[in-house]
């Protein structure tokens, strides 16, 4: 092992990304600066965030650069270290990306302390994923027993936790998925009150008959004409938890949103948050999520997928359509999860 | 004076209203109930929230019934009183509408205690148009003094009070308005440090020149294409105050609103208002207001139309553009005004 493979960004994608717009980049390993680490990836995260950094406008982060790694979450194990927190043989988790062996330090990688649980929970529900949702719940939807929380793309990684969280805050929960065997999962499975399948056709009225007296709390994952449905629909104030707009990464111009009359005349709060301006609060909610994982008020569910090569077409699966739960690229084998033949798990 | 007049809403107007959606109600005055006052209305407000109830729609207060005076604020002198919070002879502002004589009560009419300025601030730059303006700027927009504010329908009576709240918070001021001469009133007279005109065109070059760094505070009058243009213009952690859409009030359907792709990307907040859910906090804004009022730092315009016959006429006036400062119906003489004739005040 002393080559770093990295997926690289070779063109911007118009619409939909494809095997095209990537280029993997193989080279041997560089020398390892003072103070850095180098770290063996085992996930690396597949995330709906990476198409908005695909394009060259302004956004919360810079864009990718042609030729730069695609940059998102990765957890590890050190390798070869010049860095005190990061010692040789522990496990981090990293703002890295789509490379076998990027080299990190003090302030791009932190300490996990395993408990148990597959390291991928480090990317999905204990991760950022998870942390997303519960920020979103807490800070934006501060939520008040006994409301109503519409959760979007509610089977999807930040969605499927979202609504869990909003269960265990005592909220009545509803979720929008597409499909009916997606929609008997978030309710037989994840307990949400009820969920709406937004391929039915008929969104209107199964808002009206799941939300009979309104949404309190709107996590939103998707934008669209779906924003456009919700909005109207919030109760007196009401709170807009402004996570995603999924279904609009791939347009190459904005599309209209909702009519903004309802925030005046109903008192809303809209607003969007990014988890990583709260990273310092991230122990503290791995703390209180790890509990609820370890005695199973808290699912997750994982959609693993083998390779570095697999990355762009499990990528544009995800952009796709609700997957279930977090996506994730599996580059090394994981040594608190059950051994798996990793050529099984390719989509 | 043994008669009560008032003017009800008739048909509730498709698109603008106009005279034929109005109709003059006299009748001689009831026995008053106990508990309650009749006040002589000096002042009532035309306001473009009135518009949002002469729909049938929910809304943030429950529409006019057909028959119903048009309610809004007023302010006038009580003449008979069961009660002993207005006495006869003292000075009130009211929530009773475009009314000579309405019975008022604990509730819904409130002790002013004049400080030498015509009664008509207290409908305008001392009640609740001025307090609107300060709630929402103090509440949402929280400024921090070099911030960039940007205020559409400047001109207008919340906006233009809203400007100066700004300018005196150490806010850069930027108003949108209607034509080169209230561009120039903006910055000469009420201290702006930029305005824009939205009939010249070019609406998206001004912004650029006025705003080079985009904006911070937008406090929100108008709705439509602008707030499409205006909302991608805004900085990381910028604020949107939904005061009001004035320019679909008269809409029949909702359109579209702006893309909300920038809130997640900047982490805006947009949120809604209303004025009356913070009523307690009045009287504060009103000594803070007081002192700059009368110092000279916060100067207010009005438009006073005579008669409550003009008040249809005066209303869809309002509607249809930027009007300067406050509108108001003057019922009565006003001891605190200098003489006029009234009639000379018609429109």
């Amino acid at each position: 092992m002393t080559h770093n493979r990295r997926m690289t960004l070779a063109a911007r994608p118009e619409g939909e990304p494809g095997p095209e717009h990537f280029a993997m980049v193989e080279a041997p390993f560089a020398p390892l600066p003072p103070g850095k680490a180098r770290m063996q990836t085992i996930y690396t995260s597949v995330d709906p965030a990476m198409r908005i950094r695909m394009r060259a406008g302004k956004s919360y982060i810079p864009p990718f650069a042609i030729g730069e790694t695609v940059g998102t979450y990765s957890v590890g194990q050190i390798i070869e270290s010049d860095c005190d927190t990061l010692p040789v043989g522990s496990f981090a988790w990293s703002f890295s990306g789509w490379e076998t062996h990027p080299v990190v330090g003090r302030r791009s990688a932190f300490p996990i302390v395993p408990v148990g649980v597959p390291l991928s929970a480090y990317l999905g529900v204990l991760g950022f994923t998870g942390f997303t949702a519960w920020l979103g719940l807490e800070d934006i939807g501060r939520p008040k027993p006994g409301e109503t929380l519409l959760v979007t793309a509610a089977s999807g990684a930040v969605g499927s936790i979202a609504g869990q969280i909003g269960k265990l805050r005592g909220l009545r929960v509803v979720g929008v998925t597409s499909g009916a065997a997606r929609c008997a999962m978030l309710k037989e499975r994840l307990g949400f009150d009820a969920a709406i399948d937004r391929s039915a056709g008929d969104f209107s009225a199964q808002m009206d008959r799941a939300c009979p007296d309104g949404v309190d709390i709107f996590f939103e994952n998707v934008g669209g004409p779906m924003q456009a449905a919700i909005l109207p629909r919030m109760r007196m104030g009401g709170r807009v938890i402004m996570c995603g707009m999924i279904a609009q990464y791939n347009d190459a111009a904005p599309e209209p949103g909702p009519n903004l009359m309802a925030v005046v005349t109903n008192r809303l709060r809209l607003e969007g948050f990014i988890a990583s301006d709260s990273v310092d609060r991230l122990p503290g909610y791995q703390r209180e999520a790890g509990a609820w994982v370890q005695s199973g008020q808290l699912l997750s569910d994982e959609t693993i997928v083998a390779g570095l090569h697999n990355g762009p077409t499990a990528f544009r699966r995800l952009l796709g359509g609700d997957k279930l739960g977090k996506t994730v690229l599996q580059l090394a084998p994981d040594p608190f999860a059950p051994a798996r033949a990793l050529s099984s798990a390719t989509p």
